[in-house]
């Protein structure tokens, strides 16, 4: 059976079947997490020309954009799917090298605006993107990351998906959702290893991509069955010709959207494991940056290769320094958006404390590398006490996720800036009730 | 010099530079042929789908569909480029085994109805996009082609180039253009070997997708200037690193426009050399139906492998039967768009002259292929007379171009079922003098 045909088959159990407490409140951790990471790239290049190229589609439409700007159905997806990874904190599902929420939710959110779904079907239609598209981007593996981006050419699949779904299609339909998607799926790797505004834009064109193929489908218009697994087809073409013949084994049974690792930081993912490892030890001795006289940063090889920028000018840089972050978290208690504003980039403080920071490889914790993403910090206070953690997993990740509690730390934080406190508190109440939300409700979400 | 700079830097050449008589000839016949390509994709699918689907994106807007209602910029680009390819009688550059004129030529015209670009400027953007994406084509090669649709793929870069032009970017910015398309770019081959609707969506999609790209680039978008030669690049991700270092050498000066192929028959293309030679003895000799009695083409080993079908029963299954083809155009003198009803695949005077046919392989044609696709057709009167006639070359290739006023012929065959005769014609005049048409006049083509 064509993997499309496999997917194609599920969806009416996906449509029909009950999903567990468990997994609509994964769901919602995933809806919450993404509406953390919207906020802050709403400012952030290329969305807001973006939105000035797009005008002709806002002011009118059933979609919205946050702050309940009317927009029409694909250019909701394509201008929140951008939003939601240009600020790069949305999450990941590591076994698919994948952001999934990005053109998934955007993509779904849109959806059921336009279509006045219930808060329920809403989810319904999220997991499916999700469920749907990580197997995809697992499937085709590391031979496809070589080159391309998976949150545009896999997110094409989750958008594709979620949107099906809420338009209730299901089997064959559902199919040709798909393979019409494959056929639209895109996004260059080397788009964003030069300086460049692309990367945001792959999630954004495939949450529109995915809607517009979805649409097409609820139309008639059929796409090619064979389109992942045929000799010119998207698993040749985009990757080496991968296994597809276990892409549905264990799909609605073992639900990948429970195992998202979710950003606690904002910066380069290898630095995590010793910015929690810092935080660990400010926490329990009650540190203070004037009382710290030197730090140590033992941890795997590759992050001291990547995070590698000893005196970072810019804040693509300072994002890639393990000094800076573990400096900023040090002195300001969190490592997110304002880490890397002008001011915070010249702020004296954090500069100072870089100053007492040494980063070295620990042959153990690297030897455990890539399966432990491990760091160990050690701080001498001025007052010649010596403390030390290690940092098994970063937090984030399934092995040490982010509690209710946590992630709403994170949301506010984020969202407040765009929304104030209030209205973020508001909107967290809304999201976190969303399974009870009725038939229009998404309308009014923002 | 990254080729996106060697493009980019062009590009000022092609706004300001004076085009030859030749040039403007040559982009003309293009634009004539897009709309010969246009009228008959208007109702095939997956059109009337798609501008269902695009509903609300019509009747407002700057541009224009064809029978001139109103439609947004970017829906024109996308509905009117998956028109131009949908009947598959559209031109291509055989070097680049690309289609440039659907998506090219439909972004340029949405752009110039928005924006109010005279006929000069409009014909200036179509050779922009002809020639930047000829050349990328040519660089990506046969490779690329293995699993790509170059309409889809290539065109995405003819959209952007032409877009970009119109809107008066060079330098920097007109490379952002290219480069932000090029992370764009998609549109898979599998996606047409299983019966679907998804090949005419590549040349909308890539249409479109141009036209965004260089709707952002006029809004300070950044791409990746080595996002086409890069490691992780284009042409690593989609060919086998082809070459770049050669790819504007003969720009500006050996105009690609003035060497298209125009389809003259619709159907596969292998068959088009048989085709000619019945229609060129049928023309010398005054043969008529009833007077045939035996029918031989000698041609080509491909031509019979993939033009195969004895007793073609469906619609595509016609357009790839030898048989079916020429016996078309020896009942009714033409193999167009009517070729393929119902009505006419029931035929019974087509379906008596395919008995008398009869396809082999020719040694010596088989010899010269692919530099040559020839055939050759002898056919033997009721009287017993024996007529002969050698093809060397497709009617409709560079070495044999369509004259104007076979063009013409064709446009009023295709446009007049849509037009009406009067309307055609009409039409017809005003793309002939495209190049006198003032500011605003695109807006009124239609």
């Amino acid at each position: 059976m064509h993997p499309i045909d496999v997917f194609a088959r599920s969806a009416s159990e996906f449509r029909d079947g009950r999903l567990s407490g468990e997994v609509l409140h994964h769901a919602k951790r995933a809806v919450i997490d993404w509406h953390a990471a919207l906020f802050p790239g709403l400012d952030a290049d290329p969305v807001p020309r973006l939105r000035r190229v797009l005008a002709d589609d806002l002011d009118r439409g059933g979609a919205r954009l946050p702050g309940g700007r009317a927009a029409t159905w694909r250019a909701a997806a394509l201008l929140n799917g951008t939003a939601a990874h240009a600020a790069e904190v949305d999450d990941s599902f590591r076994d698919a090298m994948y952001h999934p929420g990005a053109a998934t939710v955007a993509a779904a959110l849109a959806t059921a605006q336009q279509l006045g779904t219930d808060g329920l079907g809403f989810l319904r239609g999220v997991v499916m993107g999700y469920e749907v598209s990580t197997r995809i981007g697992v499937a085709l593996g590391r031979a496809h990351y070589r080159h391309w981006h998976n949150t545009g050419t896999v997110g094409t699949f989750g958008a594709a998906a979620a949107t099906a779904g809420l338009l209730g299609l299901h089997g064959a339909p559902f199919g040709h959702a798909l393979a019409t998607a494959a056929t639209f799926a895109a996004g260059l790797q080397q788009a964003f290893r030069m300086d460049s505004m692309s990367k945001p834009l792959h999630a954004g064109r495939a949450a529109e991509a995915g809607v517009l193929a979805a649409q097409l489908a609820a139309e008639g218009v059929t796409g090619s069955r064979d389109v992942l697994d045929g000799d010119a087809g998207l698993g040749r073409a985009m990757s080496d010709g991968p296994d597809w013949s276990t892409v549905g084994d264990t799909l609605g049974r073992d639900f990948h959207i429970t195992r998202l690792t979710f950003k606690n930081h904002i910066g380069c993912g290898h630095t995590f494991a010793a910015i929690d490892a810092a935080l660990e030890l400010v926490r329990r001795h009650g540190l203070r940056p004037a009382g710290i006289r030197r730090v140590r940063v033992a941890t795997y090889g590759p992050a001291l290769d990547i995070a590698c920028h000893q005196e970072p000018a810019t804040e693509n840089e300072a994002r890639f320094s393990l000094r800076f972050v573990v400096a900023t978290a040090l002195v300001h208690g969190s490592v997110r958006l304002e880490a890397y504003t002008p001011q915070r980039l010249a702020d004296a403080d954090v500069r100072a404390m870089m100053e007492r920071i040494n980063a070295v490889v620990d042959p153990a914790i690297d030897a455990a590398f890539p399966a432990r993403r491990s760091a160990r910090v050690e701080i001498e206070t001025m007052g010649g006490e010596l403390h030390a953690w290690l940092q098994p997993d970063r937090k984030g990740d399934p092995e040490l996720p982010l509690s209710d509690t946590e992630l709403d730390g994170k949301f506010l934080e984020l969202a407040s800036p765009v929304l104030g406190a209030a209205g973020a508190r508001a909107l967290l109440a809304r999201l976190w009730s969303l399974d009870a939300a009725p038939e229009g409700a998404l309308a009014r979400l923002f």
